[in-house]
């Protein structure tokens, strides 16, 4: 399968040029930036030295169709909403990697996006790409989550399908490194400013709530709102989670893992670790694994949830290739199969 | 004043050692470290070169009692419950930053420390030294509190001393620095294991947990317990502390942060940031600052207290120092009056 | 083809693991640990933890015979040169990570390994395995070279084996990641005594220089002796080389370029950089890469050569897996192939 | 005494405040930035919440004339050179923190700088003030030295004044921590291009080179050039210097030890380490010290010097006040007498 990326010099599009790379079925066909559209991709990043040829093209729908059958736009939001419609009006595979089709209520998007909406009948089309709860496996237009997204929903997923927590409950501090700002230099990425420091960011505020929100009252209606918390750490890749809910009832901790372990027991890709044994961030470097721990307080009745995911692959771009996987039929971890970064 | 500092070697007898230098009114008599008996500290710490004299020398109790009219123990905890009693019983004015002291309840010691209880006559006359709330400032036994624990109550201090928050509410998110640790090397402290790494540690049993419970209970007796996680981040000094708590009634910001600036008007250490501000661990570096930012999100009704300190200054050698200004009357900023290393 | 590896459970050992499961040709037959004989793998690395099956065995040499036709060495230093006999007298391939068999003069092994050497008639049939520059592509016991001597050698070696160079000019200041002092915790690999440091040690007294002499009077039997610094720099993994020699005469870079280009013209895995583009040590993470930046200066009439690799990946597990990819006639990149984990 | 400081929100400015405000006898009058110059200093940096007043103001000579006896130019290099004449012109002490007035060859300042040169007149009556080597004690118009130089110089100093080195023979291979670069965020700043990372640049071009050579000539004017690189490793705080010298004649250890330790006898921040001693960055974190190791190698007969400072301390706004306590005959430890910050 030829594929087009749109946003190849991005953090996202490397990471899927990297994975791609080892996926058995899939090449890449053309590469394209808006900020660089006519030097070699490896003059830009020269860890891509080796690659045979890695010429960024100008972004021509017309031309991208007719070489591939699948485009990725790694794109941030806000422009997706526009350059996707050529490709998905022409049948073509579509996954979009920013947040452009990811709300189905456009005056959310328009809220927290602070941008006018996508077009409403393309918007209906786009099915939320949480790979391990697709709900149209056939969908060949896929908004990909996002990072915090993803380990948020993988990590509250089996109780809240179940509707075994409080509705009001939900507490999320999560934790991100700093990739998940993208590679365009700030203060807040700035190494001086970042190392040696953490930083909470966007209280009550960030984009990811209303999709989180919007696929949490899929799976239990009752629920109402959620507290969510983004921090920095000084890290390069990585989310860490930390999740507090309070059951209706208090659960035993073989029972908690028993209901993580099965709602899983298909997904090659979310690992749900042994009793008082929590993942770390590391655990999960530069794969698509979604490492899950648990917990159960019996003095505040409190279960503690800790999820973690890389941002850039399970949170971007393997979680990408996995939907492609699903909608194509390979193998759902064909390029993503790999251990771990280590240490 | 001439002051004894007993585990000179560790990262809080260092810390001490830094601060006593820049006090108007207190000199070190002697040094004493249980690793190195007979060295130059300089020698074992090259950063100290140019402390004119730094011999390490035995504990001789007697030798010390003549030299000194204070002793702080930077002692790991089960130490100092044995060898503060010749300093108490001389009446030296004696600081103890183990834990060993800080629980009143001698089962709740043996419990959570996994070690005998000290001796229920000396621990009855320690007093907490939370700097800021002290009930007798002119005890001159003080059991220094834990860096996290000094972080969540300056945190929750204000909403709990009025009773102003759900008893069974309060969630505490707690980061730190790996200075926190202690300088033995151990795979949790290992560069390659905690480099670009997040890690949850102690779930629901870190040993600051009581002491946190005991000072919470005397501002409002009907809590009846927290809920309470410790996490470690790749940075060497600092503790970044989330907590989340639901008030009885939704409150205005401003009123929460009238409320928690009056309750600080007199504490030079803790600085109340204004709206939409979040500290930075990184902006209290090196010094005795506690910074705390607040939020009320009223879609959940909960108010989000980030509370920064470093470890080793307010969580651990600058709170002594403090606390002996309070106890010896010197100007409570005394040796700490300094600007935060920044960047 | 079946492979055993020995020392498993330390950072070659792991790294091993996860190349081996990208080849297409090769497969772990057992797994092997002096420190942990009877866990699971995934019990002690969580990352590892989709491992089908990773038991830790005992070393049974009969045993490791019958089942594998290959055996990794992972083991320090002064364990291999015992426990490698039987596999080498079985006529297994036998790859040897640590330094045992790389000095080929028994006494210098003994003075800079502080050991009693390796016996002489195996010493005589390893063949130190530089992988880029193996004189006997059919030998089947490889000496691994060491990390900061494969760094150094694939520098030096196109303006060395044409001995173009002044032979005593030759100065190394190499850098390292703190991965290259294995998983036993220290001092020196502590987190709050690494971070926000750089250290040199071993001046003068590395155990690499006498294989790197040893290689280079091969090439230049006319250098005496090079001036060659390690230090430590806050990074997980990666060496950073920076190379000064002068040249015999005036050299322009074009001519400079031009002899590493065709030196290394059927090397994968070396990518010399273009003029004024010198190799950071990030974009050869995580794979095989040993990338190559060139300076010429005229006015001091030093070149100054940049040479960058990820000590376990070329430094040790990588070269080890081209090793064998060499001696067994798969294709040279095999298992190698993917591209470095940026950023 | 009181001063200004012009250019306060940069990271050279912000040390000067902090390390005045532990100076006996120096107050700060105004603070002035390009960037801002209507707002609180404490609001765009929150870590100096409680500096008393901090209203950034214009830069208006006059008013500065007359409140302030000595001016601070924490500017970027060609800025300087326009603004600092009227506080020469009216006899005010000038400490200029930038590059403009450290050439005294202004063709070379052009070449280096790519800037048109400061005023002749006015160039020659700056001062090079590197505070160990002064010449003119009572200067009151300075130019204080690249950070850069300040490592390197105090490095070479003792062996070039005695002409005991080759001249040709000097190599530094100079590593920096991030704040070098300043606090305007840039790719080479960006925390996930730069952690985890170590980068060569400015290749034989730093702008530090011409001073370097400058002070070197006048101690040695055989020497014709040195090899300089420059290399940034991932720490916020620090400079890393390894020099490497061959001496005319082999020499002992003890001799060179002797050679420093004189040189430095007066010089109390200048700390000669032990036999088998070298210094790491981090023992002078956030200090005015320069530590210096040595090393002799017989068999190449190379010299190799470790020098360490902090180039935000002494390497800029710390030797500034060194410079103003020489000037000023302030004790020339006031406001800079304290304990590096360790770990």
């Amino acid at each position: 399968m030829k594929v087009s990326i749109i946003g190849a010099t991005g953090y996202s599009g490397l990471e899927l040029i990297r994975l791609i790379q080892q996926h058995s079925s899939v090449d890449i066909a053309t590469l394209h930036s808006f900020s660089n559209q006519t030097n070699l991709l490896s003059n830009l990043y020269p860890h891509l030295k080796n690659l045979e040829a890695s010429p960024l093209e100008k972004i021509n729908p017309k031309d991208i169709i007719e070489k591939s059958e699948t485009v990725f736009l790694a794109t941030p939001s806000g422009i997706s909403k526009d350059i996707a419609l050529p490709y998905i009006d022409a049948g073509l595979n579509v996954i979009d990697l920013s947040g452009d089709f990811r709300l189905k209520n456009s005056q959310l998007y328009e809220k927290w996006y602070e941008k006018s909406a996508p077009l409403e009948n393309y918007l209906m089309r786009a099915e939320y790409g949480l790979a391990e709860f697709r709900e149209n496996k056939e969908s060949t237009f896929i908004a990909n989550p996002g990072c915090y997204a993803t380990a948020t929903l993988l990590g509250l997923a089996p109780l809240v399908k179940k509707q075994l927590i409080e509705p009001t409950s939900i507490i999320v501090d999560a934790k991100s490194g700093i990739s998940g700002a993208g590679k365009v230099p700030s203060t807040s990425t700035h190494f001086t400013e970042t190392n040696e420091n953490m930083t909470l960011y966007k209280m009550n505020s960030h984009q990811h709530i209303p999709e989180i929100m919007q696929q949490l009252t899929k799976w239990d209606e009752s629920i109402p709102a959620i507290q969510f918390s983004t921090s920095l750490i000084p890290i390069t890749r990585g989310i860490f989670t930390t999740i507090y809910v309070r059951p209706k009832k208090p659960i035993a901790w073989e029972e908690l893992h028993k209901l993580y372990e099965s709602t899983y027991e298909n997904a090659p890709f979310v690992r749900i670790q042994k009793e008082n044994v929590y993942p770390t961030v590391k655990q999960v470097t530069a794969s698509n694994y979604c490492d899950i721990g648990l917990a159960y307080n019996e003095i505040t009745n409190v279960i503690t949830i800790v999820s973690v995911i890389d941002n850039l692959v399970k949170g971007a771009a393997g979680q990408a290739i996995q939907n492609l996987n699903i909608m194509a039929n390979f193998a759902e971890n064909d390029g993503l199969g790999f251990i771990p970064v280590y240490p």
